[in-house]
């Protein structure tokens, strides 16, 4: 594994034999030891982050990405409010899935390129940092992804998986809370493939020293109401202020419950968020990063609603389509270094179990013409199914990994 | 499958993905159906020979490759002499295995190199032709092998079946024998896994409307005495005169025979060997291609003898071990586009089943000089079991299947 990592970056193994040997990974699968060394192999390919003075309350956050996963901005701040110290490197959108960067930059003067020494400080005085992974961390991610994404060899358990935890254990904390979707709009399409990747990411990260907590929470639907950077950024706010959608209140109280418990803090995070506890930690988050604090990011008008057509109660919502559609709209990029434009966005209006009449409104579309809204109007449409009865609703946690006897906050 | 191969060849596909969609069949197979279709695709990527005025008698015949497989220079001028037409493309020899294109160019003045024409015209006069294939004849096969070769994907069966059955089948013959080795000097390890590559092979071939039958024969062994080019050209001969080692003279006849048969001929190969019925087809064959009846091809001299240190009954000789020793002397090439030096080679003097005493000869070492010929001593020592008891012997051809009614001869 360290030749595979170390003739990958130096470029002295031919991309057409890395791509051979990731489609064979692929379909044979690996070990988890076999997983355990090529994520230490490409840990060594770069720099990695020595948290060593802030302590062992160090925790970090991971999702697997969502569609309308504002997670991080409310269980983060949250977690900090509560003792939790937060050092976290975030990634970028990619496809129909958000990333935390980009919310975050919907902000005015955010920035999330901090030099580690900065980083650092932020989190030492503010208890926590969201920054951009530097570009000299886990090199071989970035090689290796590049190829995957034009191979066909993205969707394996080990390879999500050694890219996820080299990134985190690269990152330096000794806690790391992952949050692994499953369903129409996640990486993972059922309940059993999430729990498989889960289970060898808490294994990756064991075997590497750090405490790993995995939920298994479910991507059915958009998760809250909001789609699009800046109305994310906004409906977090809500959430912050005690307000907001129960199912986002739901996942972001787990996350910050098991990233108290990872850092050996005893607090129940419903009760802190209900009475604001972690807002005033994101305002302050963002102003140690450039931003101003109670600036509202910029929203494109809403330029078009979506009606229900039939009468009866919303069965489900296609957070796939919910996705790609915010992405026809400029809202995310199809490949990396896309622009993105942090204002569009849909808002649900109508999600699984609402009742709705002909001409209710299903969502609202943010964009920047009524032509552009118009246009993925019918794809839109297409994401909602409406039955004769109320369907049958799940929790969004559906399932917990540890490695660490902890106990549950 | 043709848009695969057409970017392949045309290079508009890059090398990663085509490793990687490689490594995909090479993990997962294809199925009868794909693989007919990659293999059609590969005939369509260049020239195809049409040997329709040759008539319905045109009968082709291929090895799997195999360590002293000098079958073709036996029953292909034996079937020609039967009656059946024999336009035949030849391979190089690769690694420890030979090729037919290399045996017949140890005779001094012969070509290979021939144009269609020329090459039409001497099966209408001569009865049989061999010949290089053409550089603009399935193209598609030599990238596809290049990249093959140095992706890990050479042993997937429905890649090594369509590489073969496309040649043969842009060769055209109506009638294809095919000689699928397996053993430990084969390419295919097992009778089970040949037999899957000859079922496939026959299939391929029916489907594409020709008539073929595969023979399944050992290759544990070097096939006959001589292993190295111009010692089996002379090997071959003593067997069209009617000599030569039993073994050898079954998997020809037997060969000759399926020729007949796909050719629609009733004729008994066995005795028309006997009687030195190929010794004239031959030389003419030879004299045909600008080679000279009766010069034999040049030896290089004795330069050592392997002496049997043990008594009792020789059990295995290790055909993979002996055509390595045959490479180190640079009678075959590593790569292709390698040298060949056809003077140089070893005879097995003890075959299986043979009873030796300490310093009997095992075999003979024709080399240019006694230090090339002492650095394979060991190997070659090596290559010989011996044991207290005979050991128990099987025929060489183990299993026949046919896609036609054609009743054997």
């Amino acid at each position: 594994m360290e030749a595979i990592v170390a003739g990958a970056v130096a470029g002295t193994i031919p991309d057409y034999q890395l791509a051979a040997w990731l489609m064979a990974v692929t379909c044979r699968g690996m070990t988890p030891a076999e997983t355990s060394a090529l994520t230490a192999a490409m840990v060594a390919s770069g720099e990695t982050l020595s948290l060593g003075r802030l302590g062992q309350a160090t925790v970090d956050k991971h999702s697997t990405g969502g569609v309308g996963d504002k997670v991080t901005l409310i269980a983060c701040p949250l977690a900090a409010a509560l003792g939790v110290r937060v050092p976290k490197l975030s990634g970028r959108g990619l496809a129909h899935t958000g990333g935390t960067l980009d919310k975050l930059e919907s902000l005015p003067g955010l920035t999330v390129d901090l030099e580690p020494e900065r980083f650092l400080r932020q989190v030492e005085q503010v208890g926590i940092a969201i920054a951009a992974q530097s570009e000299r961390m886990v090199p071989a991610d970035r090689v290796l992804y590049a190829l995957r994404d034009v191979t066909g060899t993205v969707p394996s358990v080990p390879l999500i998986a050694s890219s996820v935890m080299s990134k985190k254990l690269a990152a330096g904390a000794a806690g790391i809370v992952l949050d692994v979707k499953f369903g129409r709009g996640a990486f993972m399409p059922t309940l059993e493939a999430a729990h498989q990747l889960a289970s060898l990411m808490v294994e990756l990260g064991s075997l590497a020293g750090r405490r790993v907590t995995a939920l298994l929470t479910a991507m059915e639907a958009p998760l809250g109401r909001a789609v699009g950077n800046a109305l994310e950024v906004r409906e977090a706010l809500g959430v912050l202020e005690g307000q907001g959608d129960p199912d986002l209140r739901e996942v972001s109280v787990s996350v910050a419950a098991e990233m108290c418990a990872l850092a050996g803090i005893l607090a129940d995070p419903a009760p802190a968020l209900a009475a604001g506890a972690g807002l005033d930690r994101f305002w302050a988050l963002v102003e140690a990063q450039g931003g101003r604090r109670r600036v509202l990011p910029e929203v494109a008008p809403e330029a078009g609603v979506v009606a229900a057509l039939e009468e009866g109660w919303v069965q489900t919502v296609d957070a796939l389509a919910v996705g790609n559609a915010v992405l026809d709209l400029g809202g995310g990029r199809r490949r990396k270094g896309d622009p993105v434009d942090h204002g569009v966005g849909v808002v649900v209006e109508a999600r699984p179990g609402a009742e709705v009449r002909w001409g209710d409104p299903l969502c609202r579309i943010y964009a920047r013409s009524p032509g552009a809204a118009a246009a993925i109007e019918p794809a839109l449409r297409g994401a909602w199914t409406v039955g004769p009865e109320p369907p049958a609703l799940s929790p969004h946690v559906r399932g917990r990994l540890t490695s660490t006897p902890f106990p549950r906050a």
